[in-house]
């Protein structure tokens, strides 16, 4: 019976040449290796290349000047070859994180055939790996699937009256939110531009980071809600009517107005479907970068509906050309929300962030009128290890009261 | 503003370096290309290459020998180069079908970089990608994200004390479930060997046959139920706490009764938690390949549980070396089940499947019994193609009493 689960095992899959490989005991390369150290090794089984390099945000990042300046860009390092394997050991231990990585093979960039974990952030694909800590006590064992209840994680689709429009949703339920018939608070959480409602969960790895902080008794349950911030968009790329197209790098329709105009349809809709604490005490508001930017602005359109606000390195733009009502009465709208005491509004920034200077405008404005707001700054820039950090850091705030 | 904006789109990803490079115009490759025609044009930008080559089962397949016998392969085809940038077009227009590829760079597999479309399959990734019709009414436009109202798609976690784990489930409902405050029928539909609870959604479109059967009027609206059929695994690789570890070629502890035995536990679940008709009148259980195997004996099993049984390719094994109870008394079982006059009972298998001959013995049995079963012949053998060209064939007739 051997011999038939075998040819099974091989024959399951479309790729048969593949599954041969393995089973025909050809050579097995583990890529990215995590050593007991933490130092990591990377391989590649390419005979006839003449240059392998590894870049990825594990390694120091290099500086590369753009017509917009001098930004930091990953470092990059090369591989050393043995018998056609390639292969690179970090020099040091590397820190408690999720990693993401590509190979560099005599300059055309690929994704390491070893490692089937990848993760697409708008139109890059790149292989991702965790280190985690001996101890389990590190932030990034939060990102990890622990051996604790999980939440439900569901795409649905919700209609929007007011952009005319059906549109894709992404919606963590904490573990035991189906059999509990308790209502629970909404974390509404928004992506940066180019994202989609599939960024939270992807990169920002929000079921890990809510299953374990709230098994740890460190945050409250929630549901949370990641939309889709791009207005002309019905969904993720490769998940609309659109087909499977190239994610286009043409600015989608936002930052204009018309996704903020619309955000009381998702929360009537949430209302209505999930069971939800529907009113301000219940709910928050955050988002990263141009989800920062929605937050900032849905808040104070709306400054009955959300009771915490997170701004993630928000872009924090001049809106002098967006002519939408949602960017008018700026300091009346503002006032009023202040005056309405929003239980939290949190602002997080790295301090080499592109935006950190309009953040600190941001602040000081609040600053001049005693507006009050919880500031959290980090190293580095405007990345997805930041935003996963103040996602850990926003989520245990949230409706103590 | 709009320097701003630009800034943002390349930094809100982390793989800066791609963004700049559509940001700064530098040459953009479309690949694959599909033309009006239904040819196909796949691109590479590698200057450096000496040979590239693509493979993929839009190709005409190409037999190999392997220690087992005789298998079609994908066939493979050579790409030319023009100023770095190498390229080929398939001679004929392609059918209207789901189709997965990849490169070959000077010996080297790689994804095609151009195309962030995705499915792991087992242990290996493949680039997909979908020809339609014009008219729009080939099986494979089932496949496509239609303008029709869509189902919700979640995974949860269930409680298996059979298993005594903890266990990964995704879960399709159909358009409406939420306001409905209907019951609704269950297909729990089962993957093959090295497979998980991925797979049929993945590899499977089973979302987008079940949106769009049920908005054409084909298929009754229907609850689907995809379970993880590897009893030592408690979710698919990555989603479960062994972590980011390479999908093992291991075979999992399968086919040996105890998913079988453990099935029961699913069902409790689904009925406690969706809005389901409990009976089995309202439930059918499919599966292809191993899925098939598990269908076969989970329904004799279970003779007053499922109304409909699918086996898609199924591996119909020798099972004298199992010892689970599951599989003793098999002539005694399968008496009682078809006493109990299943609604349907429907074997579905490629004319070069390895497990042709072994289908067309339980066929011989069947009809020396007389136990009345559908059976749907297509060509070719043990792939993807097929098992969604079974599912858009059994999903129509379930439930129609």
């Amino acid at each position: 019976m051997k011999k038939y689960l075998l040819i099974l095992a091989s024959l399951s899959t479309f790729s048969i040449s593949q599954a041969q490989q393995a089973l025909w005991n050809e050579q097995q390369i583990v890529s990215p290796e995590i050593h007991s150290d933490n130092t990591v090794t990377f391989r590649l089984n390419a005979p006839k290349a003449v240059k392998v390099q590894v870049t990825g945000d594990f390694l120091p990042t290099q500086k590369i000047d753009t017509p917009f300046g001098q930004f930091d860009a990953p470092g990059v390092a090369d591989l050393t070859e043995n018998n056609g394997v390639w292969e690179y050991t970090t020099s040091e231990p590397l820190e408690p994180e999720l990693y993401s990585y590509s190979f560099s093979v005599d300059g055309l960039r690929m994704m390491d055939p070893s490692n089937v974990y990848m993760i697409r952030d708008v139109a890059t694909v790149n292989n991702i790996f965790i280190v985690g800590s001996k101890e389990g006590n590190a932030r990034a064992d939060l990102y990890a699937v622990k051996n604790v209840p999980h939440g439900t994680v569901q795409r649905l689709w919700y209609d929007s009256p007011t952009l005319d429009m059906k549109r894709r949703l992404t919606v963590y339920t904490p573990a035991g939110y189906e059999a509990s018939g308790k209502r629970y608070p909404v974390l509404y959480l928004l992506h940066g531009m180019g994202g989609d409602e599939e960024a939270w969960v992807a990169l920002g790895r929000t079921a890990q980071i809510l299953d374990n902080l709230i098994a740890q008794g460190k945050a409250e349950p929630m549901i949370v809600v990641m939309t889709n911030g791009n207005a002309s968009q019905e969904a993720a790329p490769g998940e609309s009517q659109s087909g499977l197209i190239p994610p286009s790098m043409q600015l989608p329709k936002t930052m204009e107005g018309s996704f903020e105009t619309a955000f009381p349809d998702v929360v009537a809709f949430v209302d209505k479907n999930f069971r939800t604490i529907k009113n301000k005490k219940g709910r928050a508001i955050a988002g990263l970068s141009m989800g920062g930017f929605h937050s900032h602005h849905i808040s104070k359109q709306y400054p009955d509906m959300f009771d915490y606000v997170g701004l993630f390195s928000a872009a924090i733009l001049p809106d002098q050309n967006a002519s939408s009502p949602i960017y008018q009465d700026y300091d009346a709208k503002l006032a009023t929300q202040f005056a309405k005491k929003p239980a939290l509004y949190y602002i997080a920034i790295g301090n080499t962030d592109f935006l950190y200077q309009a953040n600190q405008d941001l602040r000081k404005l609040l600053d001049e009128r005693d507006y009050p707001y919880e500031y959290f700054e980090t190293e580095d820039g405007h990345i997805w290890k930041n935003w996963r950090i103040y996602l850990t850091e926003f989520v245990p705030k949230l409706f103590k009261k």
